[in-house]
Formats: C-alpha cells, structure tokens, sequence
C-alpha cells in the first residue's frame, strides 16, 4: 500500500490550476492516489512576505506571459480572469465541507471551482457562485450554502493550512510524495521521475 | 543566420550555475550561440522587492533542499557556499573586461568563476580571488586586478544592468531567445522545444 500524494493548491492560483488537470493522470500511472489540500496563500505570505505574482514589478508581467504560454503548452483552456487573486474561503471550505461526504466528488469539485474561474471568469471568491457550482455536481445547494458559514466548516479550513504550514507548504502548487517536497507546477516532471525511481 | 541565445545570471544565482553548465550544449544542439550576460540581482531586487531566495522563511529551506536535489539529478558537482550570497561585482566586471578582448575566454572565465564558488567554496566577490581564477586562465592578473577598479570597468557592468532590467530581466538564470523571455533553470526543457519548433 503506498501513501497518497499529498496536493496543496490555492484556488486563486494558476499554475495550481494547471497542476489540477495533470496530477491525477501522473499519480495513476504509479498507482497512487491523490490527496487534493485547498489552502490560503494570503496566510502563507503573511509569514514569507511575499505578494501575489502578478502584483511584483517586472515579474508580474513575465508571469503573465510564462502562464499563456504554459497554457498552451499543456493544451489547457485558460484565461486570466477578471478579477485576480480572489479570496479562496468559500470554495476551499465548500471542498472540505463535500470531501467529508464524499472524497471523490470533492475533487469533481474542485476541478469544477478551477474551471469556473479560470475558464469561465467566474468570481468564485462568492458563496453563491461555488454553490452554484457545486450544485451543478448534485450538492444540495441551500445545504452547502449554510454549511459555508458555520463556524466547524470554517475552523477545519483554517486546520488545515496551519498543518500545511507546519510540513513547510509555501506555495501552490505543493507536493509532499513519502515526506519529500516538490514545489510548483514545473517540477511535475520531477514528480514523475521520483514516483518512478523512488528518488535519487 | 540565427539569434544568439541571451542567457543573463548573477554569479551568486545557483540555479544560474545549473543552467551554465547546460546551456551551450543545448544552444549548439540548435545550432545557436549564447550571448552569456553577467548582472547584478541586487539592484533588480531593488525594483522587484525581493529577497535571495534561502533567506526567505519556508522557501529558503526548500530552495537549499531542492538545489541539492535537481544538483544530484543533473549530476553536477555542487555545494552551497559558506559564504551567500556574495557580490557579484568583482566576477561580473572581470568577465566583461575579458569579453571586450576575447569572447570565447570569457565564457570559460564565467564558468571557471561559477566553479570557484559553488565547488570549491571560495569567495569570489574578492577581486583577488576573481583574478586568481582568471590568471588560471592565462589572463595577466596584475592587469585585471587594475581593471576592476577603473570607472569605465564598473560603468560597462552598470549599463548592463540596466539594460537587462530594461528588457524585464528580473531573476537568474534569465534567457530571452528572439525576444521571448523564460525564466528559470526549470525553464530548459521549454527552451529546448521552442528552439525546436520556433514557437507555439
């Protein structure tokens, strides 16, 4: 039995959402699972200091560029939505609130979420949005609505980035394979060697 | 006639270092030269507002694990230095000096120099260090340890980077092939295919 790949990401995160569409082939062909962990970066760059990429001079433009190109490189329908970053708390707390119910739609869900906001240029930043989304899936949509405000659903959100935080997780996309950590989206190649050999 | 590829670093970069060691064969591969281009990532960090990398909390303690890794998997020589990150005016300006007399010695130099620090650990921001390496080389020391210090050696270093922040160069290792930038020694394996196919 080998342990799953633990898969931090931020919603509001792009290559996060290029990671989203690739990791799941890629752990299946080592016959692995995938263990998708919603974070907050907001929390993150309070203790790193660090800014959202496309708000850093000169870097910011080049990773608008570098996100494009990595888009079409991967075959992947993007765009770069309207409104960015977006505050992560409903649609991270909507995936944790259905993964207790039911894992594998969660992660329907929050494929769903990247696909609302970085295809369709939805602000799932909203309650009423994710909902709608999630409702799309067969969630009850009144029920996950509540459940977005209830003081539980918002401290297991907030348990889990502390415990991301804890194992080093500063980024998104994050992998954690056996204790070992990948961060971003460009070491998936590295990913894929280390599920192969067993590292080097 | 092809462009030379533009490969700009900081001595102190040693993700810069990775990709030096890779980046003529890949260029020769397409039949290409490399334009190597020495700059100073302090002043860019001035105007990006970043930090060296192992300085930053969380990341800094992954970026010293996974330069150890990628080093092992590239299988190159590699120890991060006791001494980082250094200035990088002393190798920088010694490299240009020796560029302006003999192009080809000054990408040996480069190498030689990127050699000192991150295998051997020595500290090249001392000019005499820096001369060490390029007497080595067979340039007459005594003559580049003059040149360091003369006003028109640190303007040429100045404009170059200048112009390399006017281009958007903001990290180390930057290319820029036919006016499209990449950066990031994990941005080698889209250099090779955009050099392959022209573009996608």
């Amino acid at each position: 039995m080998t342990n799953p790949i633990d898969f931090y990401f931020d919603f509001s995160s792009p290559y996060g959402y290029f990671a989203s569409a690739r990791i799941e082939e890629l752990a299946a062909k080592h016959g692995r699972n995938v263990n998708w962990r919603p974070i907050l970066l907001g929390a993150v760059f309070k203790i790193t200091g660090q800014q959202p990429l496309p708000s850093i001079p000169l870097k910011g433009s080049y990773a608008n560029h570098d996100l494009a190109r990595s888009a079409r490189l991967f075959d992947l329908p993007y765009k770069f939505p309207t409104k960015f970053p977006v505050a992560g708390q409903a649609p991270s707390r909507a995936f944790y609130w259905v993964s207790d119910r039911d894992p594998l739609l969660a992660i329907k869900l929050a494929q769903a979420l990247y696909h609302a906001y970085f295809v369709e240029d939805r602000d799932i930043s909203s309650p009423e949005v994710t909902a709608n989304v999630a409702a799309k899936l067969g969630v009850d949509k009144d029920q996950i609505l509540r459940a977005l405000g209830e003081p539980a659903v918002k401290q297991r959100l907030a348990t889990e980035v502390d415990a991301a935080i804890e194992r080093g997780v500063f980024g998104s996309p994050f992998f954690i394979i056996d204790k070992e950590p990948f961060w971003g989206s460009d070491r998936l190649d590295q990913v894929d060697r280390w599920l192969a050999t067993g590292g080097w």
